[in-house]
């Protein structure tokens, strides 16, 4: 059965990306589901070539999202990126009441509460306590975890998910930077086509050797790519061993981008490519 | 007053840290403090010559400390790294009752609910529920928490933690990868003299031009200086627009290390100092 499965509940902000997807593809034939695990997506992706999944993996405040990042370069998997959705995100303060000064406790996705730390502590100087956060596995899954909860719980999350479960805007724009936009990606086993404007993306680890990364990168530089991203996670085994994440600038099937990437895998000691793909800005 | 700050309350992984670097130095005339904020110690560091910081910067499974690394990156702040302590963490869940079946919510620090993700999970399918992630601002305010909750609270923490609280450990070593390593620093307004054993930190961002960053490493590889480890964090301006943190082997008093970083602050946009320093490893 041909799926997309976004990442959240309804409302989340996944979902607007899926939205803003589905308004330049046709897959008017796929039946759309929602994942509050961005693992389980990941997994269930991998193991159909009719699934797509949609998922954020970096924040203009936060960084890259770490649980995105980890499940597609640390496991085998063969998942690529499909397509890139950038979205503005403008986080409100969602409650039963509609009132500031009953809060006392902010449900959450963690990197929601992190975007909004500053915002968080003020308030809870003005309510005269120490805010407290919780985490939920997704902003969406916050707003209707809140309706079993009394006036002293919160939620961060957006205006959508606040009309769909029936809850009080508090306060808008509570991101403490308001120029605050996230990355979105389709996943699915499939190769993007070319369209020419494309961005492509791989991991790789170097070898255990001073100058290792620079010759890597003097690669790309040699070729004339541009690198838009360079990011780095840790190998988990070891406390300083890497594997670092990159985006240039092209398609893997550019002459000039597939020998460099030829001369790259030579050189390292792990290299995964995780696809070449178009980028849309949602305004 | 001459005073040592560490993050968490007593029983934390920094006030571990913390005796670990008395053991090396004479701070005897210093008075003992512990901070539940982050930024409050850096902040408190900065603004005092006679106060020394005690927080973690990296973890082995999680990565940098976002909250450490950004408050001191992206702060005009002058504090700096006088000594590198690296130590083994081994988390333990703890509880009321020291059982683990009751347990339905699990509360610490976020990095370390992260480093147990996997634990937690198969918890849950035990204890046939979705068990809550609560984050406390660090693992021992966690343990203190559970004096007025019930048996189905836990928090991850050291074992040291259960026992001045008077709590139970209801099980060991529930990190997911058994080799858990954290990274704490000692931070001050002094320059920690040479020792011939030395590392060296700065931040940087680039010129956005392609090529930028390679230009920049490239400096330490033709001076024959080691990058230890390299990693980034949004400038939270622009979304793709980063900051780099770089580890090279060696003193900013050494000849070489110094022309290397006169030629990096002459072609990069934003440079800062974050210290040369000693590394302990608590075995």
């Amino acid at each position: 059965m041909k799926k997309i499965i976004y990442f959240g509940n309804k409302g989340s902000y996944s979902e607007k990306a899926m939205n803003a997807f589905l308004n330049i593809y046709d897959f008017s034939e796929y039946i759309i589901e929602s994942s509050g695990y961005i693992d389980e997506i990941i997994t269930t992706v991998d193991k159909n070539d009719d699934i797509i999944g949609v998922l954020p993996i970096e924040n203009s405040i936060e960084g890259m999202v770490r649980e995105t990042m980890d499940k597609i370069i640390l496991t085998d998997n063969s998942v690529k990126i499909y397509q890139e959705i950038i979205l503005p995100i403008s986080h409100c303060l969602i409650n039963k009441s509609g009132k500031l000064k009953d809060v006392k406790t902010i449900l959450s996705h963690q990197q929601a509460l992190a975007q909004c730390s500053n915002y968080i502590k003020k308030l809870g100087a003005k309510n005269g306590c120490i805010i407290k956060k919780q985490t939920s596995i997704s902003t969406s899954e916050a707003v209707k975890a809140l309706e079993t909860l009394d006036n002293s719980y919160a939620a961060i999350s957006n205006k959508e998910a606040a009309q769909i479960y029936s809850k009080k805007i508090a306060d808008t724009q509570i991101n403490d930077e308001k120029d605050n936009k996230t990355r979105f990606i389709c996943i699915t086993k499939k190769n993007k086509e070319k369209t020419g404007n494309d961005k492509t993306s791989f991991v790789f680890a170097t070898q255990n050797k001073p100058g290792a990364l620079v010759d890597i990168l003097s690669v790309l530089k040699e070729s004339g790519i541009n690198m838009s991203h360079i990011d780095s996670r840790p190998s988990k085994k070891v406390l300083g061993e890497y594997i670092f994440y990159v985006d240039i600038d092209g398609h893997i099937e550019d002459k000039t981008i597939n020998s460099a990437i030829k001369k790259i895998k030579a050189a390292v000691k792990y290299y995964r490519f995780l696809g070449s793909y178009p980028s849309i800005t949602v305004v």
